[in-house]
């Protein structure tokens, strides 16, 4: 079976990885481009990178009436929003009333709980209709609801990297303690929107945190993992910009009440994610680097007990614009369709 | 058809390039991996994030043995030489004998004339006879004999970038004065070898001309104009150090005799390269860029003809480690096998 | 003696970098700050790095009556404008109608030809009368004028980094053929406004020309060198962007009509610069670094004669922001003012 | 009063450094330098860009007799051992013997406890009565004994920036619980030695953790700690190499058994650093970017009190080569010379 796509944000990073996987995807044709503010006559004007690849016009969304949507979805299934937090909220309920399965890249579905929305987007939440159709799109850990599901709120870049790394845990139920959730990412995770903070001269050679306290990944982090621990969960965690494009590397730092051996982590890891084949458990003091899986949609983890202060330390790595958006928007695609969940992704780290 | 091919220097960036690719190869499979010095039980000792993806022996080469060789040819048919100048001459002719394919990526065979050799990589040449096989390997103007050769002497990166962008001037013989070659590229040209210059500290915001009137692809550059053109060519060639990991730009300068107009010239490269699926030529007034084509065979080329200056001025970027290596080493194999060129090799550009 | 110094467009990064040399300079003092378009309380909120070295408000230009100009001129003699071109243009003549000295880091004084000015800059020359007074500033050839000045167009970066390579070799009038010039710039010289092209995932691990055909450092390279050399002069001149932030190198090829020797070029250049502090021409063989010469005055040039292609090869290094900007305008005070012209400018390149 | 000192180790990155500083120090002379492995004649044939600046040339170690370390001490006072750890136990009690003070850089004598410097150094200890004279050179904490002091073990550059930030806590013992420190670092850090892991192609656009439960400043951490607090201190530390050169930015996580609020931090360490020159204290709510320290011997301090973890979180930047290494260096002699501290140490951050 062969499906056509619209992807709504083209322009945007995340839009164009959904373009650069779509396109070499087996099962799926791309069939329309949306743009939220600015239209192209080709995606080529923006991305001429893209020459003798694709070659269609990007509309803008505000063209699009209620009639257009009914003929837009004669010839496609599925939408996928890459869309900012606020715009998906809009767009999103157009599109699943009028039939469309839509996989969103924004956080505004993420959060069940429209309180938590509002204090941390800082934006008044959808309906609370819409809320619980949603389903959190890990795919890992929510494949059954996924398979069923008609509206897939994608989850964080950072989010993701840390769910896969810490989620084993709470569904063993280990007796934590205390997590800290020191996490770093490349430059492409804020976007293409210009900004002081993303601007070259400002970001190169130079470290620094950023949205100290207040990073809207953590309540999303803290409702999974309670959600699949079964028991509320509170999180530290801190992101950081490092000079480079790619990439996301979370540093987890985990307190248990017990102690914990090296023996025990390694047989938990490995029953949770021996069959998934997008976790890549690393073995037992190596420690995974974000080059060793840019441009794919891996998730490598690897952890080590340091028994000097009885703690575990776990390290994940994704590429933020897969894994981390574009690339677990496509598996969970594949899940939502009944297909291999690898289709179209089996991409090889490209390094250096 | 499936054929199984070996990789020899599999440990080098190029090497690790050609395992990238060809595990992607509808119609190759990798059956062997050699370094020239040093060995691993698993190339996952050395790059970990081929974890999954191949999990086979790095042999060294001292170990090959002529039975050994023939016992290798019973199940390979080509093998790809990621060696460096000096160790593809001596393993070359070894693989040749035994009724391999060879594909070449060093600059050992390049050379037809033994004394440029040797002035230009200060080593004494490969034997006559030898060098007299090897057909140099730019696809898109040797085909004819890319198809019938047993041994590709595969064209540097710098010459890949060079040669495609020049070319067409010469094979419509238009009348060249003088060209100027500011070449720029990306530090993995360099290799994984470790080196003053490559040394993340020394390269970082810094940037540099280096081999200054010395870099050993200027003789390959003027063979194959040369051979294309019809006459003996002498060109400048200035290579320079980018802070950055993968990608070559050559800024070209063309003098010619008489005045050559936008339009003749836009003519002369639709004419050369609009069959050519690797070649790109852009639209007059747009220039490439190095990330357009990360990680794919593309060799974009856009041009500016500066009326104030009566000059010509070309720009060409290849991704280094692929057109400018491994990319178009198996470009030549998919020539060599008669299938289709693009065969394996469909790479959308990783962007950003 | 101790003067007071103004800094106009102090929150770019020209400005920054006037800051901190003048906040190093003994015999300088800041007495005001402004920004064109938006002010801050303090130069803190914009540059927090500044802490416990500088605490003063940045006002702005548009609160600048005549009145206050003329209050200003009782504490102040100097005017440095950071300010872009367009706005240079509208606030020199004003300041220097009151009497301040300018030194002017805008390119709206630098072309004596308002028609020039108008075909590169696009807009509107300045009246003649200032364009006449205005001295190009670039210290080591026109010192005797800038000391009398009172309005002081200093260089732009590329410039200042060609110039000073190329100055010699007219300045001695050798027989020169062609000049072309391939020049690159770390990502700073953009400055600090936010633009599709200086965006860090745009430019990060990326490279590319800019400007093909269209630099406005074109026509005054064009000017000072045919003044130089007493006859008109035609550079071809590219541009192109590094994925670094400081840092021009200039590689430049200069065709004679007769054969030159090493021995006669390094003769000529001694000449010329054995007695210039910040130009440092290096030993034959050793070409220049952009980080050898980082937050420094210094312009590093060397050179090779190509013996195979009868051509002179250039090389030459600057801080764009230094040498290339307020280093110079700090040199061009020092001998407006009749001061060693290294006072406060003794910086050593910060490396790695 | 002016004083000679020797740089030993001079060709290293602190090398370099301690020479850049020390050449625009008013009372100190460089008097000779030495290289661990390799001289040279000239410091200019290995750092070009110190032309000008200073020609002189870099002897061996092995040269040096006792005769001739005598010869030196009646030229010179001071000596600085930029070694590795390993010489610097061998050279520093030779110096010392001899009557110079000596400010060693190395982690030689930092551990008083020759049972931990074995086991996280790998290597025998130096002999006891020299690790008794040793005086560990925190500049802010320890000035009294470093006045006094003949030989100074001068702080890593990672525990530099981690002990002054938290040092105030433990001073004022504040009940501290737990404390993670996840610390960041630029590549120069590891030195100017090859390395796999400082190969540019290896660590550009890439983000790793490293030395992971086994950095060597962990129990030099941990015995300040302890010996500031009155205590014995458990800490959790973790390194990352940022792809960037210089620069070290430590996120701390501290819990405490008691809430403390925002107010009792700010006026502790308000009360540690008020009159401290080199420690800048961020206003509550701002946080410090490793750019803003860049080629300057501050340490920037900022902190957030999550009231949602009852936690706090510090952030603490240097740059390594100057407040982690070289600088500090500077100021303990300034301390030891009874000078003001800040003598020859007043750079300002270049930026960007």
């Amino acid at each position: 079976m062969n499906i056509n796509a619209i992807v709504v944000g083209a322009t945007g990073y995340g839009g164009l990885e959904l373009i650069r996987i779509l396109l070499q995807h087996p099962s799926v044709s791309i069939s329309h481009l949306f743009a939220h503010s600015q239209g192209y006559d080709s995606i080529l004007d923006l991305y001429p990178q893209l020459r003798d690849v694709i070659d269609i016009p990007v509309d803008t969304l505000d063209q699009l009436t209620e009639e257009k949507i009914k003929e837009l979805k004669e010839a496609s299934d599925i939408v996928f929003l890459g869309t900012p937090s606020g715009v998906s909220k809009e767009w999103g309920p157009i599109f699943l009333n009028q039939g469309f399965k839509v996989i969103d890249l924004s956080g505004d579905f993420r959060l069940k709980d429209p309180a938590s929305y509002e204090k941390w987007y800082g934006k008044e939440a959808p309906e609370q209709s819409y809320l619980q159709k949603a389903i959190y799109g890990l795919s890992e850990w929510f494949s059954d609801d996924i398979k069923e599901a008609d509206y897939i709120a994608n989850p964080g870049c950072y989010a993701t990297s840390i769910l896969l790394a810490l989620a084993p845990i709470f569904s063993h139920q280990l007796p934590v303690k205390s997590v800290i959730i020191d996490a770093k990412s490349g430059v492409s995770g804020a976007g293409r929107g210009l900004n002081r903070s993303t601007h070259f001269s400002e970001v190169n050679d130079n470290f620094k945190a950023y949205k100290v306290g207040t990073h809207q990944h953590i309540p999303e982090i803290e409702q999974t993992l309670s959600q699949i621990g079964g028991k509320a969960v509170t999180v530290q965690m801190m992101t950081h910009l490092i000079p480079m494009t790619r990439g996301i590397l979370s540093t987890i730092y985990v307190d248990f009440y017990e102690e914990i051996s090296k023996e025990e982590m390694i047989s938990i890891y490995q029953e949770d994610y021996q069959n998934q084949p997008f976790v890549r458990l690393r073995p037992y003091g190596e420690f995974p680097e974000t080059k060793q899986v840019y441009g794919t949609n891996y998730c490598d983890v690897g952890f080590y007990v340091d028994t000097r202060t009885k703690r575990l330390i776990l390290f994940s790595v994704i590429d933020n614009l897969m894994k981390g958006a574009a690339g677990q928007a496509v598996q969970n695609l594949n899940i939502m369709m009944g297909w291999d969940q690898q289709l179209g992704l089996k991409f090889i780290p490209t390094y250096p």
